[in-house]
């Protein structure tokens, strides 16, 4: 395991006799949750590019068998989009029932005729679902209501949901809803905007006698920062969990993953991770605590997050900055973001170059107390512990320009930053800026319709 | 004169029936100051490349026939330059004569020796001053000294002072100083780094009876942000003024100009604007305060700051962001800086695409209390006062992308974002990001030469 998971591993609930381990699938691999992907035209709408089915699907419906506890964090944007603000409502109650989810429009900025299209996104989810045999049969003693569904959509900001599209993408999908793997696979692809390939993880441990799993899909490439990324994250799981503990399992795990990476710095107005719990591992509830659950949870999460910034928009390479020895946590979070979003510092990352004094610049203008006399800069390799300083004790090192660029010009390293004011500790994952990012999202006024995207 | 000038002028000390005037020049366009610039190595030290005499220069004095009254500003990033720490210590005094700068090591981030280097570079620089007949022919009361030169440098971190190099230039400068317009054209080369060409400035105002000149040079193009940038100013003044009132005058005129512009967000270690008033324009001290020198001051230094921003390294557009409506004058900064620092926002002008989305999604992540569903994003050509609304009273108007795209595709325009939130007001002058920032920022790890600039 990574040295940071290892460090995560630390703070959480541990049992290191019984460690986690990954398996095949995502969001299908727990028991009970069935999942579909459609194409319904919003992707492209209108252009008449990319309508061939099986390669853009833009709606997608995951579904738990039975009632589960849910959770949810939301981007604390104050622009935020109108499914983020009916999602946010419905994740407050202790059960859910389905997501739906669409890509190629944002619903942002829409006004108020944005909320009722996200409120009739959840209505026709749960009058499609319910019409369905497979639910029928497991007798519930509830109809699935519109309050059971949490709605996601990612894509342009500021056009109005095709609403048509939406209700026949609806309709086409819910029929197709299954347990199964390649199901799971369309569902990571219909999330998917500007992603170049799926994200998608699930681990298995276990409570008591009992065998649990989680599983996660998310998507996300640019607008990636802060209090969570333009991204969209579900996590099942099967475990049998108190909504409250759940709540703040999700939080945690959010805390030390999404919130840990940036790509551009930029926070986008549609961030959202769900993670639902259906219970049927059978484990009880109360060794929940004493299990590796927190663990398994914070690595696929902190899995998924790396494949973001792994898949960040035209970026060639992948940081892990550890910053330490900042007076708080707090600082050492400011000197971390400082430093990853430096545009002179994450240019000289896209050359593989090693260069200290942009990264010391980037220190002192942040808002934590820095004294350059005596601070370290160093570079290791990917998964090694052997730090080369360019920078310490406040002097440059003897090390050659040339050496360091060894470790720097590959597409993954460790950057490690000791401000020696101390205990202060905070990990970010970030990426390198490219010409390709640029050429990615600067639109083409000879092109209208790379434009406002 | 541009509508922001002219909201500028009103809360500064006005006489519009007695405007200023442009006038050829610039720091010799007022009486009593010379300067000369050599080359001596320091530019690309060691590689043989670029030592074409005069092409190249990178040393320069600049020095005033008598005493002069100083004011300094300086960078606010807690990892600063030897020299600018010299220069600080030096600018508390009421008078100097010269300022020493060099261009192609920063001198930062070198520890002691640096500061020790910066020391002997204000050393020598006064006592090659002093044995110069020019000035003794004044039979000044007092020799120049140490405390008597501003020090500044400008170009990599962290490379050790070439002080033979130092030296030699300082000596074979001295003898060249003369008040010559093409001498203070070399000086404004020899400040140059990554700047594609040299800013300079001057203008003339009338105080009581006398004239007044103010003359000013300034470089800088990438790391250019906040509390100012990579940027270095120099303004000379042959007005009469108290060494209080310069101060204040010039911080007013930074705020204004040099804290108004963004190129990347970065904040240098090295940002310095320094000002010397050497009274020989004769005018009386009382009238200083009723006359226009406050405006021209201001107009100085916001044009040669708008240079700085339209030299931007790789920049292909200069955008002037009026933001209005934040509850308060800092809420209004720190919507404008978040919008002008977003790498979408700054992609998306690269390509001259009016994405207001993202500009709506930065507003929304800023420090500033935005309600979208009241918040306008507008466009106007450059000087003009009509604004064409993209998103109006929170929702987006019937105005074509592509019309709008006319305004945003030309290589200046005003963005207008109201808030309507209260009277908080901020003017921001930014420059999109661009694959030539990327590529000209970026190093090659096969050209060590490139690394670590």
């Amino acid at each position: 395991m990574h040295e940071s998971d290892a460090r995560l591993s630390r703070d959480c609930w541990a049992d290191l006799k019984n460690p986690f381990r990954q398996v095949a699938g995502s969001i299908c691999a727990p028991h009970g949750f069935k999942c579909a992907a459609v194409f319904c035209d919003i992707k492209k709408l209108g252009t008449g590019k990319g309508s061939e089915k099986g390669q853009k699907r833009d709606l997608a419906l995951i579904v738990s068998d039975i009632p589960a506890v849910v959770a949810g964090v939301f981007t604390t944007n104050q622009v935020c989009a109108a499914p983020v603000k009916i999602s946010r409502q419905h994740a407050r109650k202790e059960l859910a029932r389905a997501i739906v989810v669409n890509s190629g429009n944002a619903n942002a900025c829409t006004g108020l005729q944005g909320l009722r299209d996200a409120q009739t996104m959840a209505r026709l989810t749960a009058s499609a679902l319910d019409k369905l045999n497979c639910f029928k049969q497991l007798s519930l003693p509830a109809r699935i209501s519109a309050e059971d569904v949490l709605v996601c959509s990612t894509g342009r900001i500021g056009v109005p949901m095709p609403m048509k599209n939406i209700d026949r993408g609806i309709r086409a999908c819910a029929p197709g809803i299954a347990r199964s793997t390649s199901n799971a696979r369309q569902v990571a692809e219909a999330i998917m905007t500007t992603d170049t390939h799926r994200k998608e993880i699930a681990v298995e441990l276990k409570v008591g006698r009992s065998t649990v799993r989680i599983g996660g899909i998310c998507k996300g490439a640019g607008m990636i920062q802060p209090g969570m990324a333009t991204m969209i994250g579900f996590i099942t799981t099967d475990a049998a969990i108190e909504p409250r503990a759940l709540k703040r399992a999700l939080k945690i795990a959010t805390e030390k993953s999404f919130n840990r990476i940036t790509v551009d710095g930029d926070m986008s107005t549609n961030d959202s991770v769900i993670a639902l719990a259906n219970g049927l591992a059978g484990n009880s509830k109360s060794e929940i605590q004493r299990s590796q659950f927190q663990n398994a949870l914070n690595f696929v999460c902190l899995e998924l997050a790396k494949m973001i910034v792994r898949d960040g928009e035209g970026t060639s390479r992948f940081v892990a900055l550890h910053l330490r020895g900042a007076r708080n946590d707090r600082e050492a979070e400011a000197a971390a973001r400082a430093i990853a979003n430096s545009s002179l510092v994450r240019a000289s990352w896209c050359g593989g170059d090693p260069n200290w004094g942009r990264i010391l610049c980037a220190l002192g203008y942040s808002k934590a107390d820095v004294d350059e006399t005596i601070v370290d800069v160093g570079y290791a390799r990917l998964g090694t512990r052997k730090i080369l300083f360019a920078f310490r004790h406040g002097r440059p090192t003897n090390v050659a320009l040339k050496t360091l660029a060894k470790i720097t010009a590959a597409p993954d390293f460790d950057l490690h930053v000791d401000l020696h004011r101390g205990c202060g500790e905070f990990v970010l994952y970030a990426a390198d800026l490219t010409e390709n990012y640029v050429a990615f999202n600067k639109g083409d006024v000879s092109d209208p319709e790379t434009l406002g995207g």
